[in-house]
């Protein structure tokens, strides 16, 4: 009895670490996936304190499926990348990484925040990462509503 | 004689067709192509009226590798897709395709153009050949002092 105390006084102490969400790996190589679709958020836009900048979107081959499925498996990736947006005249060219955002589908270890893992990487730093546990606050919150796009916000388009 | 004059003949009405260079090729599924860069062109810039809107640079393997070494090899295709710029609530926001530009390398049938055929698809219709045979006054009198970069302007970015 003592023994199987002292297991289960173990397990304890080993469960919160194996069921804690695993971090969401950077997106690597995403550079050479699929572009998605762009825009530029300027300043006056509500979300411009957060992602004001153009960004891009990018989606590893599992993503792309699931944008014409409507979808997404697990392993699916989705990429927001937000450089600052330099206008300058009368054009709007790119500048310095911002913000590498990612989305990673992992249905069963992120079934907290719709089976998406969100991580954000600062400067585009892989040891940057802006997000961390606020998932639900910081990103799940404003995607919940897109629901029935599988909580994705972009459409692939031709 | 005679028949040699017949011969000499027949060839002068072959040869322009056989010297003409080919028509530049639709370049198929370059949207899973790598995605270079973006810019948008504003009203009042001096490339407005011909480039207005926001476009996308999208490089296939062998430009991809021309970007990076310098020097472009034959079959290195380079595309500028150009779409409505949108402007609306603060924001930038991508409109209908205007154009599909194309640069495709073929140093001997384009000597006379830097080595690149140029050609533009209106609409991003394959059957709107908007460049056609104006090729060297239309693209490449503008690519022409690029020399030093294989007469390319974009440059490759993380």
């Amino acid at each position: 009895m003592k023994r199987i105390l002292s297991f289960l006084s173990s397990m304890a102490l080993v469960l919160p670490a194996i069921s804690a969400e695993p971090l969401v790996p950077y997106p690597e190589e995403y550079r050479g996936w699929h572009h998605v679709k762009t825009m530029v958020i300027d300043e006056g836009h509500p979300l411009y304190e957060a992602f004001g900048g153009i960004h891009h979107i990018y989606a590893n081959p599992k993503a792309v499926a699931g944008y014409q499925s409507g979808t997404f498996p697990d392993g699916a990736v989705i990429v927001f990348d937000l450089l600052e947006a330099i206008p300058a005249d009368n054009a709007v060219t790119e500048g310095t990484r911002k913000v590498v955002g990612v989305m990673h589908r992992d249905a069963r270890n992120y079934a907290a925040t719709g089976g998406w893992g969100f991580e954000g990487f600062g400067g585009g730093d892989r040891a940057n990462r802006v997000v961390g546990g606020n998932a639900a606050s910081a990103c799940f919150a404003c995607h919940e509503p897109q629901k029935d796009h599988d909580y994705v916000f972009s459409r692939l388009r031709d």
